[in-house]
């Protein structure tokens, strides 16, 4: 202190002056500013980010904070679901250098318009396969036995057993069908070799040949998945070409005891088709973890069947899943920033 | 018909009854009359004992019409929980000539007194296994990733969501515990291999080879077992050592972010000690497809606790392994009343 005040006030003004045009002057000590939309994500990233640059973050995650507070940053951590835009960015301004979700889906980022202003793009891919794939495994076990239903039976003293009681769907033999095989598929398809089922088909652009090898897994075409299907499992981003595939007309098709499982996203399934398939038994049952609408209302008839296993999108929750995508999500703004490959662009 | 009527009616009187003597006498024609306790079972095993059987069956599966029934009768399909002990066997009587289970746990089956008797015992193993560890894997997903709080959610309409929003236990990387490595056990640590798993424990009488080579599962003790796994599986059977084995002593010792899965039998967990040890996030959820009491009340304090997954004894209800069971049963109390071996006898 006494050392401190041995200077003169003007040669620390001086001083600090200096000091602080040379941090916006010379890159090596220049720190960017980064926009974290949910302060809430995983403490592995904001450290990672708050090493290198000055973090801000949105405390409410509305749309209009989140636009406001974009205003002149240099990165942005996209940790919501809420449209990435031009509105937002040009709410942004034309310094912004590197964008990230925290997300494997990107339905709600305009990619074209993004790539367009030749700002990087990231995303956080296979970190969450596996807690993606085990969640489809767990809904597919959930909805074939009833788990539910099951549940309410106990809650409205119905427990009556007996040896036809409540029977589920087999597993052992039963046909599998993936729609979609890339990361998420294929890892759907590796938990699945230890379940001694009959037959895994799926559908992609193009045939896989490691799809065949790994896990004697048959190409087929939607038509043929849907109609030959025990279990059908969606596996396919959101695109306007998967939007509503799921309708009355497919599950007319699909076998009576087929089970659905949706752990992509909600709007693949046409939510009121679906209602009715599950209502008359058109087909046996489905596992959701995805919906539409998102969040669901508890009023929302999806909730009021017996053969409905609904998840509040908790895919990717579990604490490594979620702390490994705030890493790579940070990693992918740094990067972006430096000018530098992302570790997982947008491709 | 024109050819049947020319014979007279006395001819037809005469050979009708030298028939129906002939049957109730040789040995060949002989059709021996075996209880079926309770007339839902699959109509598999029906088929195969009306064939050479003349069967009767309970209409409301009380033990007083179980016993009443079992009067006189050469075999008995048991298809039921009531203790099958010196009373069941007393009320049969002494031509009693087989019976079996259907079941794979026959703990309530006084096995001792059977066998002192003489009467040659079946059950209905391995045909449950696939569907029962199927379930095994159900319940850890659905306790980790916290299906029935996540309905909750929807219910209170509290689905807020969030990058740190109701995260699960991850299934990638865990240490699983199978407590008990019998049929059942293996069957689930087969399921397993495809889940990236970090290692696979197990307790049994004693150090089973294939389960290291097919498994690369560690044979550990009990203690070692409890305190070292993410998640915790019980499949050894109901006796009077595994009673209440596991205790809240117990679970002071597991992880707090331990799962505890059940599908073995409900009396092997003390019930007020979960309850308390769920209450208390001593562990971190229960899947549990038995409990202690069932059938379960619907006001039972597990009942209330959003980290307890809970289905009413469905382990082996499913269509294909109900027919089995009951295909097996059947066979099991043909062979008995022939002398031969059965083929499920209880060891």
């Amino acid at each position: 202190m006494t050392k401190f005040t041995s200077f003169c006030s003007v040669c620390l003004l001086i001083f600090t002056f200096s000091c602080l045009s040379m941090a916006s002057q010379s890159t090596e000590n220049w720190r960017p500013k980064v926009l974290i939309t949910d302060k809430r994500i995983p403490e592995s990233g904001i450290e990672i980010l708050q090493n290198k640059c000055e973090v801000i973050f949105c405390e409410n995650t509305s749309r209009e904070e989140i636009l406001s507070k974009s205003k002149g940053v240099d990165g942005i951590l996209w940790a919501t679901h809420s449209p990435l835009n031009a509105e937002a960015l040009d709410a942004a301004g034309p310094q912004l250098k590197a964008l990230s979700t925290m997300s494997a889906g990107i339905d709600y980022v305009d990619v074209a318009e993004v790539k367009r202003r030749n700002i990087p793009l990231g995303y956080t891919p296979q970190v969450l396969d596996n807690a993606v794939a085990d969640m489809a495994v767990g809904l597919m076990i959930a909805a074939a036995r009833r788990y539910h239903e099951g549940r309410l039976k106990i809650e409205n003293s119905q427990w009556t057993g007996g040896p036809q009681w409540m029977l589920g769907q087999d597993i052992t033999e039963s046909v599998v069908g993936i729609v979609g095989f890339g990361n998420i598929g294929s890892k759907i398809a590796q938990r699945l070799q230890g379940f001694e089922i009959g037959q895994l088909l799926y559908t992609a652009r193009s045939e896989k040949p490691e799809a065949k090898k790994k896990y004697k897994a048959k190409f087929v075409t939607f038509e043929n998945l849907i109609k030959k299907s025990d279990f059908v499992i969606i596996a396919v981003p959101l695109t306007n070409e998967t939007r509503g595939m799921f309708n009355s007309e497919v599950f007319k098709k699909m076998r009576p005891n087929s089970v659905l499982v949706n752990i992509a996203r909600g709007e693949i399934v046409n939510t009121n088709d679906l209602v009715e398939a599950l209502k008359t038994n058109e087909i046996f049952a489905a596992g959701l973890d995805v919906m539409d609408p998102e969040p669901l209302p508890a009023d929302h008839p999806l909730m009021s069947l017996p053969n409905a296993i609904i998840v509040p999108h908790l895919g990717s929750a579990t604490l490594e899943t979620r702390s490994q995508m705030s890493t790579l999500a940070a990693h992918n703004i740094l990067a972006g920033i430096a000018g530098e490959r992302m570790l997982a662009p947008v491709p």
